[in-house]
């Protein structure tokens, strides 16, 4: 089922996640598309952590990214995340990177899989997903 | 210009790296394909350290990356690194992540950019590596 | 010189932070601290960005922390962060990290190195933060 | 009690360990101890792994660090991990950092404490440990 939910959210670059290039290291992005799913999540109601702790994982199966202008030290990046696609237990997320510039820093997708904790299978998505995302079933 | 060079390194998932899932965390692997690639370079006879200190940097432009089993606290895994491609300023590396059971854990994909550190800009491969690699054209 | 300032800063605590014991991994507060002491200066009208760019690093000479509780996923940890005091080169920060339940998850001292970027020796502090930070010796 | 037991490993400094400072973040050594308790814990036949997976963990109370060179990319660093004293349920470690020069680059105390996973309370150190450490007693 497609989908179009679109958030839009805000991380600044740490001290920490530069390197010596100067630019944000390219392994430091995944958490800030971690950050882009998980607040797009929160602001249709449903908290990751919540549904952690019922039971119900989701772990990133597919991740790729296109890194097209240096993220640097001290930027505030804005992450705007959208929901695409849900495909059984596989639930698709596109991101963009804006630094202050409007620049587009970073695009980048994520495929992640409803998990059953217990049994460690995948498993169709809880039913308060369902229901919070129905609006945005395009 | 293909290339098939392949080298193959190790590295031990670190507590730090784990994620309250028990797996290690989506966004560390990409240290540890770093790491692949380092070594690899470094088995053929060069030193990324020294190509950066004589001005030549090579960034990340593409990544992609499927996560196939969970890398668990304390395995030692393998990684094994393939230099595939050369296409102008641009060179590809595949990698296979392996467990101490021989299961595949994860498949990626980087695409790596020479870039002159005064200009900011692409240029062609250094000699240095042009005339390592000579051997793995295929 | 003794100094008395203060700033409150916040951070949620990211998936990537956490480890399998289902804590922040006590590796990641070193970041915390950073934020912390990054938005103080930046409260008092000091970006270290512009700072290092200005040719003045301060790295850090020591770190303590003590843990008190454990830091989960997803807390919104409240820094606070305090100027404690200038001593020649070196400047002192004291950290107390809260959780959402007020509860005191962690304390921290650090003592960064004002240091020149070309000779990479210790210097005063510069100018701009002696006026700044005038207001609050104590 | 007073403990003896020093073992060495090392690690090599990666590139998204680095900051733009050109040198490894400050906050990513605490990784690096951990490798060297790790690893001094095991080269007397103790997983920390099978440990915490037999229902023993060891969170981290206190940490203390002083930088005394930078570390740097690619730098293979040698971690002297020294067992000093158990007392009650706390275990503590002391740590130096050397670089390939000898130089002395960092020094570190870990104080950690040995918690039941389920009650989460204090409790003594395993058997094993105490019957793997005897010999270590001064």
């Amino acid at each position: 089922m497609n989908l179009a939910f679109k958030h839009t959210s805000s991380v600044r670059v740490r001290y920490g996640e530069t390197d010596q290039m100067g630019y944000c290291y390219y392994g430091n992005y995944a958490q800030f598309f971690e950050i882009g799913r998980v607040e797009a999540l929160r602001s249709i109601g449903m908290s990751y952590k919540e549904m952690e702790a019922s039971g119900i994982m989701l772990p990133v199966g597919e991740f790729s990214v296109k890194y097209l202008k240096p993220a640097l030290y001290d930027d505030l990046l804005t992450i705007v995340t959208t929901i695409v696609e849900l495909r059984g237990a596989v639930l698709c997320f596109d991101y963009e990177l804006y630094n202050e510039n409007k620049d587009l820093v970073a695009t980048a997708k994520t495929t992640l899989i409803f998990v059953d904790k217990n049994s460690m299978k995948p498993r169709k998505a809880p039913d308060q997903f369902m229901n919070l995302i129905q609006a945005y079933i395009v």
